[in-house]
């Protein structure tokens, strides 16, 4: 089969690599029809990820059909249109039995990672019972390829967490997929405001039409500024940091409200500052998550409710011959305006 | 009358000065019966707090007697024993409406910081029907003192947003009186665990005394090595960080388990390293709070109840006539062994 190989840091390929097998009772084998490329995988390719090694199949998000099950597997048989979850997780650990699937003993994000992932013909799910979910008839599977990762990450990490609530204020640090996923979902509990704030002009003009009531260029104006100006000088009551760099996250602690969260979702490889010297008396909560993925479930319900349209995140349409086109887009997203892009496998 | 009066940084003495004056309807003037002093009367005795002016009263905690009361005070008459919150409250900003009292948009910690304060024969209380508490009949007054500020604190900072359940793990990082008082107030939600880490080995003993279930002395110990050897590897479900100094709160991000709670109580002066290239992925919320002193009340039953005992805080007994006694052996608590100093006024 053809699977986008990693092969150490800045470098990766196209291969031909065996189908794989069942390894243990619990697994499933899944031929994969649509895959797409995280933000993740870049930084895997900078060298960023020491857990994954080269020589991985990268990719951790997906649909496809089940092509084989473990005899330990039920609920799931041969042809059954599949959603991939990014986080693998077990159903029994302490973690899982908790709902912290990310954190599971002998799963959390392993997918793409410290196994191969899902940019091939075919993959392996561990613990597929509770990795994999079966796509009930009707729902648009490009729509689900945007749940396995981005959806759940934006809402749990970003809108659960920050707490956004009806009549609340909301700023999304970072107008990227992940910023427009938590955009996407924030609206479902009505908050009175939710400003976007980016350097990048596209990106705020697609937050706009995916229901940003304000939209700030902090490459151009003083987002901290235009924020009070918006919130009766007191900040936003709910921050999700969506990019992953210190810079941000400074930017999240001067626009919190005195009672208010920042959501971090961004992905960091250095540490920031902490201004505690401001916010010990502030009454704010600071919270950070890799994904539990226990949302999906729900996501789904709205995703053929019609509430969102996840497709609305795809920019373009890769086949996996031409997947390295599809990495050359995304990578260059600023000139590009590449959101997600979409890999067809089958 | 005699009262505490601040003037400027490293300044203070007891000075002759006039029983305060009913200046607004919703006034209430209390004659103090007992106070004490807190680690913050400190702070600005260094220059620490701007708000607080030279020619101030110092003292935000206390019991006492009603003396007189503004024509808009319902409720409360002279003659009413009282508990003095350390928190002023209006009951009506926006703030006040939910819950957050301790930024009231009039109020907040105003005593003895941007007005007088309860180190005084007499004090006058703004809004005094939302700041002030009647005493039930048979309290032990002297326990009461200790529900101004600093019970309240440990419980609400500490213990309530640490999220403190039935079987979790608690680290206290700091056992002077705050870190003693999450301690206390700890044990209502049977944690499994209690560590207290701190380097005065007097101050563990009490905390063993206290219920602590394991002390750590941080001084002659690697705290961190022993709080994982302590958990099965993992951490602290609940971490509360009682110091006020960067290295303290650094070692509560090598503390919390994923999953865990950082629960900041302390003042911090300067900004802190957050470790987010480590935390992220960890599920982690790092809170902050100014005491709301929601929770006097329910603390008030917990000491009728014969719950807690916050009488065991108290090491010292001064008379007002000799404060500044009373400052000298709190300020040198590592030789006198000082918690909570006790100061009858009258």
């Amino acid at each position: 089969m053809k699977a986008l190989v990693y092969h150490g840091p800045g470098e990766k390929s196209l291969d031909e690599r065996p189908i794989p097998e069942l390894t243990a009772p619990t697994d499933a084998i899944v031929k994969v029809a649509r895959t797409t490329i995280c933000g993740t995988d870049l930084h895997i390719l900078k060298g960023d990820v020491p857990t994954c090694e080269p020589g991985r199949i990268l990719g951790h998000e997906g649909v496809g059909v089940v092509h084989q099950v473990g005899e330990a597997v039920s609920g799931l048989a041969a042809g059954d249109h599949v959603l991939i979850s990014c986080i693998t997780s077990c159903g029994r650990c302490d973690y899982c039995r908790r709902g912290m699937y990310s954190h599971c003993t002998t799963g959390g994000w392993i997918l793409g990672n410290r196994i191969d992932g899902t940019q091939a013909e075919y993959v392996r799910i561990p613990h597929a019972q509770s990795s994999l979910y079966r796509i009930p008839a009707g729902l648009d599977e490009e729509a689900l390829v945007m749940l396995s990762d981005i959806l759940p990450t934006g809402f749990e990490c970003g809108v659960l967490n920050g707490k956004v609530q009806p009549g609340c204020t909301v700023a999304i640090v970072g107008a990227g997929p992940i910023g427009l996923a938590a955009l996407l979902t924030a609206q479902f509990y009505s908050p009175a405001q939710i400003i976007m704030i980016d350097p990048d002009a596209n990106r705020l003009e697609v937050a706009h039409r995916f229901g940003a009531t304000a939209c700030i260029d902090n490459a151009r104006a003083d987002a901290v500024a235009q924020v009070l100006k918006l919130t009766e000088s007191v900040g936003a009551d709910c921050v999700i940091e969506a990019v992953g760099i210190a810079p941000t996250f400074e930017l999240c602690q001067q626009l919190v409200a005195p009672g208010g969260t920042i959501a971090n979702i961004g992905v960091h490889g250095v540490k920031c500052d902490l201004h505690l010297e401001k916010l010990w008396d502030r009454n704010i909560a600071i919270t950070t998550r890799l994904v539990d993925t226990v949302s999906t479930p729900m996501l789904m319900k709205t995703v053929k409710a019609g509430r969102i349209d996840p497709t609305r995140l795809i920019t373009h349409r890769f086949r996996l011959d031409d997947i390295l086109s599809a990495y050359e887009t995304f990578s260059r997203a600023s000139s590009t305006r590449a959101l997600k892009v979409l890999i067809e496998a089958s």
